[in-house]
């Protein structure tokens, strides 16, 4: 039998989505399990996303033009305008969900063999792209004890090698929840600037921030020759199933090889191209009440960490992860235990070990990330069985 | 300003799309084209796919799971059973339309600079694919002459290096309309079989054939260990914007890194992949239509070339394309000459020129592609305006 792929061998399966058979074992048992380990919100699509879909008109389902539907893509250039960024129809391409946004941005930054900058902790998709594409990231470690706030320009620029084509900012941030700070953004411009490298920045999470404004590395004058922004609609209008992102920059040599990309595999779906046209118009109207009840759910979750002892983390900013980092050794054990083992009135949680959100070995291993996806009821209770579990793991642990 | 990798700039654009430019300026001016250059039918997607559509009763619109939604998967399970394939869901994972099948399958068979046997002319995007994975096509010649057959095993064998990892199939074939007979699949698995290669079997064409039955390299027992089958609702549903295909593999290594690649992109379309589960469940109910119409369409484009002067083609046994050698020495320039400057009762007709789905140097400078996915009433009156338009530019060269 052949062999396949070296890449496709080292492509790690994604540690959000791996330990799903267990859950279903569980479940057939009729254990409830609370699931905040993937970014799935219950949050229903806005209504009028389905006034949308049934305003289309045809019969047929014909491909959409590979740079979108011409409606659709100046619906999202009229969404960038509402926070002052400015974009043609040629800046901006809808894309199949971020995801595809993001693989096509690794394919034109990087060839073969060379590097990225990325930060860690990292939403481990990007592991699994770079793999596939044969790309490098070296990452810089970012940690919760400091706010997972960037280091010095001078640490940075240190990792910087010739093989280096760019540097990715994901902000807000899956998984650490924070939003990048002006001094922050204006610090990576300069690297990039002044080393003639790409700067990918991934802003999906953009709405869903508490207490700041939405905001785009584009809003920086500087970083509009060396940008590329990804971006989605899964999270801000809750309908991750639709898949639709976009891919936008200023630089026509991005664009153009973009554009070719986008050829090759012809189209983002259709029908979703055409519901989303009137939530993109008016972004504020739908993504206001979403990110209110993210608010309101990050406060149940970080206060019920704060109290568990030994918990580390820091209050999110923005996205609706948290990382925390935990009083044992090895996560991926304690989330086994909870799938398997414990269980509170035959109810038990499910969060994501970090360890795979790391590059650097052996990173991460007591941390996991907690996806803040249900209602505060539900919330309320879990992180009560969330408490309940980690302090029987604890106890199990000590016994031994 | 950082530049684009070597591979977005190697990456060529769409042969088939990269006229449109031309297009929408005549059609500014009020010129009519019959656009036979993209694979984009004009056929409706069944009704009972907008009845699918309907019955989805949540209000929210989640990822699908990455392997599908367990019903969806199944129905294509059951799609296969219908000629004779049986799968388990294990075997099989649905995609964002062919196209991502496609790309998934070269990650899972090659590394950069490994090399893949192909028959050309090939479907353009083949070529994207591979160029944006860094992978080698090595091609086999075909030709219009010899009613695009395979040559000797001998002559393909020879292609094979120590980098190649596998055998690229198209069947039935766009651009060239042929079916392989069973002695052509039954010496191509002979090949994969003795030199341990991978068989990538692209049958998005399956059901639509003429006077012959759908089939499937997996009725090939032996083809079962090395074969890879990508496949599309796109053209046997006639619904290309719905983006939902499939790939299939009786290969477990195949299917778990195939898995860990999905999960990275998260998942296919999840309101397309509920409303297709009846039309995959009783496909004939609907493909027995749009392959008789097919059928009187090819009927009608093949009789038009074949009086002609000059023009060499053959017909064709399935897909809805066929490949015909003009008597020009461009055919670019052909289709510039039909979009720029002929007009015929204010009507032109576009087609696709076929240099691009070469990978030889200056094969196929001669010879187009049509598409034919118009009405046979349209059909007949561009199949008129084509001739003229052929004429025209014959006498404008020989004035030259």
């Amino acid at each position: 039998m052949p062999k396949v792929s070296k890449r496709a061998d080292k492509t790690i399966a994604s540690p959000i989505r791996k330990f799903l058979p267990l859950a279903l074992e569980a479940e057939k048992k009729g254990v409830h399990i609370y699931k905040l380990n993937v970014g799935d919100p219950d949050i229903p699509v806005p209504a009028d996303f389905w006034k949308g879909l049934r305003s289309y008109k045809f019969k047929g389902v014909g491909y959409a033009p590979s740079p979108g539907i011409r409606e659709h893509t100046q619906a999202w250039i009229q969404y960038y305008s509402t926070f002052g960024v400015k974009l043609e129809v040629e800046n901006l391409l809808p894309t199949i969900g971020c995801a595809e946004a993001i693989m096509l941005s690794l394919l034109v930054m990087c060839d073969p063999g060379d590097e990225l900058i990325v930060f860690e902790p990292l939403y481990s998709s990007y592991k699994s792209f770079a793999t596939m594409a044969g790309i490098k990231l070296v990452p810089v470690t970012l940690k919760v004890e400091d706010n997972f706030e960037l280091p010095s320009e001078s640490f940075i620029r240190d990792r910087i090698t010739k093989k280096t084509k760019g540097i990715v900012l994901v902000n807000p941030n899956n998984p650490t929840g924070t939003v990048l700070t002006d001094k922050e953004i204006r610090m990576v411009v300069r690297i990039v600037k002044s080393k003639n490298l790409f700067l990918l920045s991934d802003e999906t999470y953009r709405e869903i921030v508490f207490g700041v404004k939405p905001r785009s590395v584009f809003q920086y004058p500087e970083a509009r020759k060396f940008g590329i922004v990804v971006d989605s609609v899964s999270k801000k209008f809750s309908g991750p199933g639709l898949r639709i992102g976009s891919i936008a920059s200023f630089n026509k040599n991005i664009m153009w090889a973009i554009l070719k990309f986008a050829m090759a595999r012809l189209s983002a779906p259709t029908l979703e191209q055409h519901a989303l046209i009137p939530l993109l118009k008016h972004p504020r109207k739908y993504t206001g009440p979403i990110t209110a009840e993210y608010k309101r759910r990050k406060n149940v979750v970080y206060s019920a960490l704060k109290k568990i002892p030994g918990v580390v983390c820091r209050e999110p900013q923005g996205a609706f992860y948290i990382m925390a980092k935990l009083p044992l050794e090895n996560a991926e054990d304690f989330v086994r235990f909870m799938l398997v083992k414990f269980r509170h009135n035959n109810k038990t949680v499910m969060v994501t070990p970090a360890e795979d959100f790391y590059i650097t070995k052996g990173k991460g291993r007591s941390e996991i990330r907690i996806a803040y996806v249900l209602n505060t009821t539900d919330l309320n209770d879990a992180m009560k069985v969330f408490g309940a579990g980690l302090e029987a793991y604890t106890r199990m642990k000590s016994r031994k």
